[in-house]
């Protein structure tokens, strides 16, 4: 038995065996063959297995994520099947008498550099392909385990040094239970996507991958952030009781679905969920959410070789109105750059990516890219309560521009006789330090704020929060947060326009207390953190949690913040 | 004639030949020779020569920066003649017949992967000195031009792509006229020792180096950011008038050497200077400075294998002290990290470097550099007006942690009965958005405040500035970071504090009415700044300035303070 200590990352509770995702080890020895035609039999059968996952993977992908994503998996599928290319391994085997690792290998290099100095994107493109599908003949090859998320079929606790955006969405909730990885924090994009899987996770265990073999049963504590690997049966007992109490618990809260959000003075708030696809909006509902405070459009963008059409990307926030009603939906315009890469659009590689040409920045200066996406949204606005927010905004010169294209696109459709809502709410994200303090002049011209506290506390305390060695320094609770967060709602107020909160701080139970008081309109949150928030405003009063504020505001230390809501609010 | 526009980095006008700094291009075949005795022969040609340039460089750091930093030199001298070295390359060309160039080269990195493995910080360091070596002989070998700085001994102006700070330390005013880059903005390295060398410089041309062969002649004008590559006659002509005219207006300017800096209406401001080594006092008190605001102490740390000794330290800070007399010196503890690495630390890679683990991060885990640097200045504050600042304090937890140290080290000093001056005030930067937002806090426990705009801009606007992407982000004026600076300044004054600033902004003409009326106590700047600052201020009216704040503070975006400063304080 061995426990490890990491960051509970998504709540719940999951025991099951270790699947190991990493990647393999491909180098190969370039050997002489004596039986040319037994590497060429090797070769084809590594192919045709090959083959057979692509095929499984493009039909569970097709399901999940729909027809647009599994296309990239046509595309592999067509390279193992192309006699351009396979003619020349089986000629380099009989020729060259080598292994058939070095005969695929060699050949895969020769076409990827020659389709990569090309001046042409499809064939760009195609080296990516061809580059992918080798790895998985090779690894077949070599009989070294490819893991492939998609493929999972039985019951598993998945151990990783870290997850990426593609991987976590390939993953099938009905049979991963839950993950827990060496690296990342709260607001890493792994540990985003568990909560809005509602899968249970811990990650930055740091040495996960070092304690789990495959196979070994592993508890995920998603709620105090254990990880305890080959545990003993009074253990896993332990857990199994700890899992139903957390199951009777979510019935409890369940039973506030279709409440609404009241403070114990009988102050509303709206309790709003954040989420990445069309898919999640069942969650969203299922929870109880009053609407959808942040829909992250990234994942359109990604896990695919091409920028979403204008129809794509209107089916997928058509979706997700209708399935609001008329609940409002924030949607957030594209924000990619930074840690988010897409490789068809080669963006130039960065010192700083997080302070760099990314979300608004890129969008300004790409606004082919963004009047897609305007346009799509635009002609989605006659189907549900929508609101268009722009990310990254640092100066009003930025926002003025935005909306200044957001404003000729409308036009240009009401030209072309499409029909577009005239009551869309344009706000912004703030989470650009600039920006929190300009609030109140930015109050003047936008709609709404939403506060984006993953990257308002990092640019704020100067430490970027995927590295370990400042992470002390990311802290939702310094004063100085709450000084930023209390400006931007005052400044909402004063020009009689509300404020909400994207970030993870938002469905924090130590940072409800404390937004609750400050006047916070709207907060925003995984779908599965709605009900516990409501419970816990429910037990709060409003006109207390404000009277605190002058106190909190002045204090010196985010330890003095959190020692005293944790008082006043009856958290121990 | 080619004409680029470039930003205007170091004030002055350059003409001179162009010397192209760039990395020579060091690939060879490996052939296989007939003549072993004569490759022999190449070979150690290659190594005369190369100690030859040694040699001459070592007396020139010698001179320039002292026996300290000329020690790599001799280090690399040592490699040159050692016969262990040497042997090994001789015989390979003897037995294996190939060429000096692969002899050399596969020898050192033989000898380079066996000492960069072995668990030995000297070892490491050997490893090093054998690399940087190898490539001087190699180019050599290849007659490719090896570019030395220091050795330079006619009038040029420098053309490269940047230079590196070790680059800049090595440049002989006496015949470096001026430089130009391709990269860069006004706050990068290179810009920022330009004008403590007094160096006129254009950085940031996009493509000097495209345009300017090796010696033709470029024009460098410091004033406006233009560059002139092969000018006309009639431009030289004109350009060296309005050299001389730059030159008459210094001369006027020097006339204020010795006035203190009030203005209009007889409010006093202190006019100081930002330094990086002892020599640059003189270029100091030649400009009139009233004091040091920023004593970069970096540069004892570069340059090196190893890091810097107490008393290498307490001469260095001695030396200042003693040279400014009474004259206050504001010494800033180590601020390494970020863009600013040291081989022998060997820091790891971070994803975003400005936001990483630097500076007071870094000295509060590696507390045994930073005690010794403590001690260094306690010792050297009996010799004059010492303040000491802290870099890059986002958290009141981290100053506490600070100033404890300082404490405890100013304790064993005198336990060990050696003096220590009792008056040192000690502050801070404030460059983090936090610690501007927390001033109030702040300034009931630090004993003055140094605003560093140059990165409080670049996290204030989360955009990296030397990243020529985001580069129109770079806003000194945005309303966002005057509110910053004011809240700053109205926090120390409500504790009786004194408030500077020690970022480029300081020496802003467009920013010193702002700053004037903001109540700044006193602004530290490059020396070749100092004159023309006070020039500016004897003409301003203080009060006349603060009645502009208000509504400075309320506007809505940089360009429009620009235009309201420059009509209100008489700027063109």
């Amino acid at each position: 038995m061995t426990q490890l200590q990491g960051i509970a990352a998504s709540s719940g509770i999951a025991i099951a065996k270790a699947y190991r995702l990493e990647a393999p080890d491909l180098s190969y020895d370039k050997t002489t063959v004596n039986e040319p035609a037994e590497e060429i039999k090797r070769l084809h059968d590594a192919l045709e297995i090959s083959k057979s996952e692509l095929e499984k993977i493009k039909e569970h992908t097709k399901k999940s994520l729909g027809d647009e994503h599994a296309e990239i998996f046509s595309a592999h599928l067509l390279v193992l099947s192309d006699p351009e290319m396979i003619q020349p391994m089986e000629n380099k085997i009989k020729t060259d008498s080598v292994n058939a690792e070095a005969a695929l290998d060699e050949t895969a290099n020769m076409f990827i550099d020659m389709f990569k100095n090309m001046d042409n994107e499809y064939m760009k493109e195609r080296a990516a392909d061809i580059h992918d599908v080798t790895k998985r003949v090779l690894a077949h090859l070599l009989d070294a385990e490819f893991p492939d998320p998609a493929l999972i079929d039985e019951q598993v606790v998945i151990v990783a040094e870290d997850l990426t955006p593609s991987d976590t969405a390939q993953l099938n909730k009905e049979f991963v239970q839950g993950f827990t990885t060496d690296i990342g924090g709260r607001t890493s994009h792994s540990a985003i996507m568990a909560r809005s899987l509602e899968i249970p996770a811990v990650v930055g265990t740091k040495e996960i991958t070092k304690q789990a073999e495959k196979g070994v049963t592993v508890i995920v504590d998603g709620l105090s952030g254990d990880v305890i690997v080959d545990p003993t049966d009074e253990q896993i007992e332990s857990y199994k009781q700890k899992r139903s109490e957390f199951e009777e618990k979510k019935q409890e809260w369940a039973k506030l679905k279709d409440e609404t959000t009241v403070s114990s003075d009988n102050e509303h708030v709206e309790l709003a969920a954040n989420i990445g696809t069309p898919d999640d909006v069942s969650g969203v509902l299922e929870n109880g959410g009053e609407g959808i405070g942040l829909y992250r459009t990234e994942f359109l963008y990604m896990g695919k070789n091409q920028l979403p059409t204008e129809d794509e990307q209107f089916d997928a926030y058509s979706s997700v109105l209708k399935q609001m009603e008329d609940k409002p939906v924030v949607v957030r315009t594209l924000d990619i750059g930074g840690d988010k890469e897409l490789d068809y659009l080669d963006l130039p590689d960065e010192m700083n990516p997080f302070l760099g040409f990314r979300a608004i920045r890129l969008c300004l200066e790409r606004d082919d890219i963004f009047r897609t996406q305007l346009r799509a949204l635009l002609r989605a606005s006659v189907h549900g309560n929508l609101k268009i927010m722009f990310p990254m905004i640092a100066t009003l010169d930025e926002f003025r521009e935005a909306k200044a294209i957001l404003t000729e696109e409308k036009e240009n459709l009401t030209r072309e006789g499409k029909e577009v809502a005239d009551d869309i709410e344009v706000g912004i994200m703030v989470e650009i330090p600039a920006t929190a303090v300009m609030a109140k002049q930015f109050a003047k011209e936008v709609d709404f704020f939403s506060i984006g506290t993953n990257d308002l506390i990092q640019y704020t305390m100067a430490a970027d929060r995927m590295n370990e060695r400042v992470s002390y320094l990311y802290q939702p609770y310094n004063p100085a947060i709450l000084n930023l967060v209390n400006n931007v709602i005052e400044a909402a107020h004063t020009e009689g326009k509300w404020a909400g909160m994207c970030g993870e701080m938002a469905g924090d139970e130590i940072a409800i207390p404390i937004l609750l008081g400050l006047g916070l309109d709207e907060f925003s949150m995984s779908s599965s953190s709605i009900l516990p928030a409501r419970t816990q405003i429910l037990g709060l009063s409003k006109s207390e949690m404000s009277s605190f504020k002058d106190e909190l505001l002045s204090m010196n230390t985010s330890e003095d913040v959190v020692a005293f809501v944790k008082e006043k609010a009856g958290l121990e």
